[in-house]
């Protein structure tokens, strides 16, 4: 019944981009690496919006909006974030284009239209805003700057995967300005902690909170704490970072402020982000050979409802039951659709909406309506029961609640059976090539034994654990002494 | 008290940057044209956002995200639509930086990462969006496509304002397909519609529904419709267009359907678009020499409390009676502060939010809870009330109705006053000059006269309005026949 779809087991990066294509989440762009977002994967991304913009702003946070282009000198002034996103920039360079003399109806670039100064398309805004934060803050009594924007950025990347890493994506960046140290690195955490409840509480997605090693670390920042989750193929995925920024940025524009003994210091940052990529974890996390799954806290759709009948009288009867379903559903905030068009038969209406990942189907036949039943469907285990019309709308709300939990359940027993530790060599590569998911073991602390298992093993160090255990070991490779261990995985 | 700005009949053009900048809506920035909205403005962004969005999507519109960047190929496809935009273009020629060789720490554009094809910044989405909807139509069963998009745009602009004509700006654009033209030109009137209702229901700013000349059409439009409002000058603005596109763009694209009969045609387009302008213009029609007058359905804050006393008896009364008075506004859904901050005396905080444009000020003194009253401010008239403490909310509610409704008819009023005819040059000249305002005028008709019109008066045809009378007349400039008056004004 279901549209062609490769198996997990096939294949699975396929069977990810079939699932992206064949559920309409996203479609591919005639712009090299960039994607469209269609209206289901948007609306899927207003869910995670709204829900995280509403956390944002309980934790004091307001948006606002600074330029797409950062000019080139700007660009540069923080060394280490400069050298980190200069390989992969979209750069203007000119302001117009001029019909092509040659070339009737075409268009070329003026060369008399030259920037004096290129201007990168953000990659990231610190150096932008940090250049604005210079002329708004003077004294103490302007700190702290608590704010986010909702964003399109561009990184050049080589190889691109829809929603997992696309040239153009779509992100919020928080971008903090605080008096002291202490009160920046609360704020990078806080916010960590509110990645982490909104992966797990909305995504249902189970998360390890850890900070990154200096290899891994965000160009420019002092600590870079990030959320990471496992996906089913075993590989992991950087869900979210926030990042302890210290007085670098500051530094670099020079923005400083008199404190109450009117000293003069350097403003202490935090940036912080997470981007549609999570879409792409969403998916990967749940989601099975027959479509998307859906956590219910995020479904563009919760509730479908398919009538399955013949003649007029018999769908007059299906319609005046869901009618009072559907306002008591609504009423209680569900999200739901009555699919009744008669273009398609209830089998086709099936799969599409399992390919879709709706968390409850009803369906609702003319025999049922007789005996006060309606057949649920849950899509996470495909479980069909008969539930009573009386009490109905009560018991799909709580079926809803029972699928949220049962699917973050399920990845998070998923993930726990796939963090091993590993404490010779062999066994780490065996780890990685047959069971893989997180291996957790023992580092000497240096970035060249770091680069030399990426290479070796093609894994990194997805994060040291915050309130890791410490434990006295030997390095993997090296074999020298090592206080704790650290968690190893392939990664998306 | 307030901070300095410039009076309006002082310098009309500086009193509205001084306003934008002291009551803290946007910041000018590093990068030619292009503003910073700061928190203050971005939340009035986030207000008109979020009920555009949902009459949006209550005419069964949906969102997606298509890409930032159109390749030049692409882009120069529809010929008039590139013709009309190819001149203010950011292109992007190269994706990559590097190292500066005789320059330590700088970074200079890498030659080798020149694109093989350019790409423009979209300055709006029908090449990208049209190229991407051939790929999803192939019958009438995929029509139609009912789709918006909310994003930044970039048109290089050669003299730029805060909010009413910037380089980047963020705007939305619905993009429909249409299996007809009837269904086509219906969804062009609707959208227009949708726009004159929320400029004036929410905006409270009076608009007239019309249609553009040939002239002022949208390049690769059939037919342009068009909200215009009037600003306290006089002048006028242009705040929200509907595109009737025909057939322009899927030949261009190439994107036919086959209808029932299986019959290929082209699809039929629409797009309409409203941008941050709309803050510019809701600045302009309102707001006095004081600083912001903003209407209660879009202002971020709706009422501001600030209490009046001496020592901590005095704030302890105060407060219980006001955190009462919270709890009752903010069930009703107001937005409301109270500002017990003691950083600024009463004085500074009244001129700070009348600066803001909040709507209403509440100010609780010790004496007046004596008499179970409190000193109510409306920000539009700046009349002062004493409300009784009893039944304080509601009137609350009231007056922020009261006041939408004023400030709608103060505008409507003046706009009213406005619009005069004229039947001669010099009339019509003078009017311009002193009168200022729509000038309802005959016009011969032909874009030359309009062009003469245009260098001679400094004025433009804004509009000719929607179920405009028929009445015989003569040109105001050339002295042929004319079948109507059309709206001439000054324009930003």
């Amino acid at each position: 019944m279901s549209k062609e779809i490769t198996s997990r087991e096939q294949d699975y990066s396929q069977w990810y981009n079939d699932l992206i294509i064949k559920a309409g989440l996203a479609d591919y762009s005639a712009v090299r690496g960039c994607m469209v977002i269609k209206p289901y994967g948007f609306a899927l991304w207003e869910n995670i919006q709204s829900q995280l913009d509403k956390m944002f702003k309980e934790t004091g946070h307001q948006n606002a909006y600074f330029p797409l282009f950062v000019p080139k000198s700007l660009f540069e002034a923080e060394e280490k974030n400069a050298e980190g996103f200069a390989k992969e920039c979209a750069i203007v360079t000119h302001y117009r284009l001029k019909s092509d003399p040659e070339n009737k109806g075409k268009l070329i670039v003026d060369p008399e239209a030259k920037l004096e100064e290129e201007l990168v398309v953000r990659p990231t805004s610190e150096a932008i805003i940090w250049s604005t934060y210079k002329g708004w803050i003077q004294s103490y009594r302007d700190l702290p700057i608590l704010i986010n924007q909702w964003a399109n950025v561009v990184r050049w990347e080589m190889r691109t995967r829809l929603f997992l890493r696309t040239t153009e994506f779509l992100w919020q960046e928080g971008h903090t300005a605080h008096a002291t140290k202490k009160e920046a690195e609360e704020e990078t955490v806080q916010m960590l902690n509110v990645y982490a409840e909104f992966a797990e509480t909305y995504m249902a997605m189970p998360v390890v909170k850890g900070v990154k090693t200096e290899n891994e670390r965000f160009a420019g920042a002092v600590d870079t704490y990030c959320i990471e989750a496992l996906m089913q193929d075993g590989k992991a995925l950087q869900a979210g970072t926030s990042h302890f920024l210290g007085q670098n940025f500051a530094k670099a524009f020079d923005v400083k402020f008199a404190d109450k003994e009117n000293k003069l210091d350097y403003v202490w940052a935090t940036s912080w982000g997470v981007s549609t990529r999570l879409i792409g974890g969403l998916v990967m996390a749940h989601s099975d050979d027959d479509g998307l799954i859906l956590p219910p806290k995020l479904a563009p759709l919760q509730v479908v409802i398919v009538p399955i009948y013949k003649g007029d009288d018999q769908k007059q009867l299906i319609d005046e039951k869901v009618n009072a379903l559907l306002k008591e559903l609504k009423a209680a905030g569900v999200r739901v659709k009555y699919d009744d068009s008669d273009n398609n038969r209830p089998g086709w209406k099936f799969a599409e909406y399992e390919m879709k990942g709706v968390p409850v189907r009803i369906a609702i036949g003319a025999r049922d309506l007789a005996n006060n039943v309606v057949e649920v469907a849950r899509r996470d285990t495909k479980e069909k029961m008969s539930y009573s019309i009386d009490g109905l709308s009560q018991n799909v709300i709580q079926l809803l609640e029972d699928i949220q939990i049962t699917i973050f359940n399920k990845a998070k027993n998923f993930r726990d059976e796939h963090i091993t530790k590993a404490d010779t060599w062999e066994e780490f590569v065996k780890l990685l090539d047959e069971k893989t998911g997180f291996i957790a073991a023992h580092w000497d602390g240096t970035g060249e034994t770091e680069d030399k298992i990426k290479e070796l093993a093609k894994a990194t160090i997805r994060c040291i654990p915050l309130d890791n255990q410490q434990e006295e070991g030997k390095c993997i490779l090296t074999g020298k002494p090592s206080s704790q261990r650290v968690l190893f995985a392939r990664a998306y």
